[in-house]
């Protein structure tokens, strides 16, 4: 199980006030406890002010790998700066994302194919999700068969099925788990990963739809995910998963947790 | 997802004090406890003395059913403490268990026949558990094929598929979720059952195993478990794994559950 750290994210309040006011300790340190935690990329997501992004995400760049060599994940729906920021990268960074946008995908889709990078691809057209798993389907099929025909090999494509929130419609993971079941068979190679927030938008005691909805994605099929990695019981749930699914031999991840004292302080 | 209780239990060392005591009071809590909390059935075990068994059972049935009206799960190997027991039940239990072993098979099954009884089916064959989930679906062939011979549908079977510790073959839970899904697809009238207890045995922090296997069985088709019901952390998996697998309608039992209280004490 792969995780992109999500905390180095704009659009959260206290991460927009530490980008406008250059604070690098605040950034350094989410950079350096989501390492920390085993993060295998860290999401950069410079927030909501389009004129400003370019710079801002070199600045978020330059302070993270001033202090972790973990690699990025560029997280931008414009293509100029994402141009610009690949440059900055010291390590391949993952995109994220593209979707079956065709404005997107053309813009997009050429930087990943250059630069070697992993991308998610998020299983939506046009801003608009579609409703059922078979039209979410055909949504991957179009992105796969363009990332192909730029010579992306599948195993750079991280799907995401999108997990809407299940306040307004009870069979929103169904579809994700649909999707995420028919893209293992048909893309094996491919990788799948989902963003956590939403599925439980809307609800109360969130962190519990977010766990289990977590396990049920793995045992369909999911191999990545954009999470908090210092949510201790998120990562409880990982391991306790990774153990049932038969992934963690003699049990040994599992338990070296609990010797570091993980399920103590939560039980 | 219908729930066994499983705290009125001879082979526990409180319970077993309580029965050699004629404790009714302990018992009696026991029974309206796990009975408030939402059990279908209780489960009902006298414990390992054979002489007494019969008599034991009686005095537990008789006391249970002076404080709830809940069905009992009459959980015994021995044909003869049972054929005694179901004389003094109020409402049709279930019987735990039979397997596929000739002499259960023989004894236990016109008993269930009889007094139209759902009934535990263990996948294991005279004591021995197969390893393979292959050979596991051919004992419950086998028990199906034997049942439906005396007149008892299918819909009254509880299949357990068998849980074996991870700490000794980290394949066992996928080879019990193995066995549900066949079973599903095979017998999609018969029930799938599991007992909790011993898929985390001998490994540190069982019970976050033991929620998150349990959600994943859900996952795989399991409709019910022998569990102790007033586990609120268990509790708390079970809604919330309902709610995602789309079987709570608006989310109610999730929201109300919540309003209840029941997550703010784990947070």
């Amino acid at each position: 199980m792969k995780i992109i750290g999500e905390k180095i994210n704009g659009t959260r309040k206290r991460v927009a006030q530490a980008i406008a006011g250059r604070d690098a300790e605040f950034i350094k340190d989410l950079a350096h406890k989501q390492a920390a935690a085993g993060a295998a990329w860290l999401d950069v997501n410079a927030g909501t002010h389009p004129d400003q992004e370019p710079d801002d995400l070199i600045w978020l760049i330059e302070t993270i790998q001033s202090v972790v060599e973990t690699p990025l994940s560029l997280d931008s729906a414009n293509p100029k700066a994402l141009q610009i920021a690949i440059q900055a990268v010291k390590q391949t960074p993952m995109i994220n994302s593209i979707s079956g946008e065709p404005e997107r995908l053309a813009n997009i889709l050429p930087i990943v194919a250059e630069h070697g990078c992993p991308v998610i691809a998020l299983a939506m057209d046009e801003k608009k999700i579609p409703e059922t798993a078979e039209k979410r389907l055909e949504v991957v099929q179009k992105i796969v068969e363009q990332a192909r025909a730029l010579g992306i090999p599948d195993s750079r494509l991280y799907i995401d099925p999108l997990a809407m929130t299940l306040s307004t419609n009870t069979g929103s993971a169904m579809i994700a788990f649909g999707v995420l079941r028919q893209v293992r068979q048909e893309f094996p190679e491919t990788h799948l990963t989902i963003g956590l927030s939403n599925i439980s938008f809307g609800l109360p005691a969130r962190s519990f739809v977010n766990r289990y909805f977590l396990a049920l994605a793995m045992q369909a099929g999911l191999d990545a995910a954009i999470l908090d990695p210092l949510d201790r019981e998120i990562q409880a749930a990982i391991l306790a998963t990774e153990l049932i699914l038969g992934r963690d031999k003699y049990c040994m991840n599992y338990i070296r947790a609990s010797r570091k004292g993980l399920f103590d302080k939560l039980e």
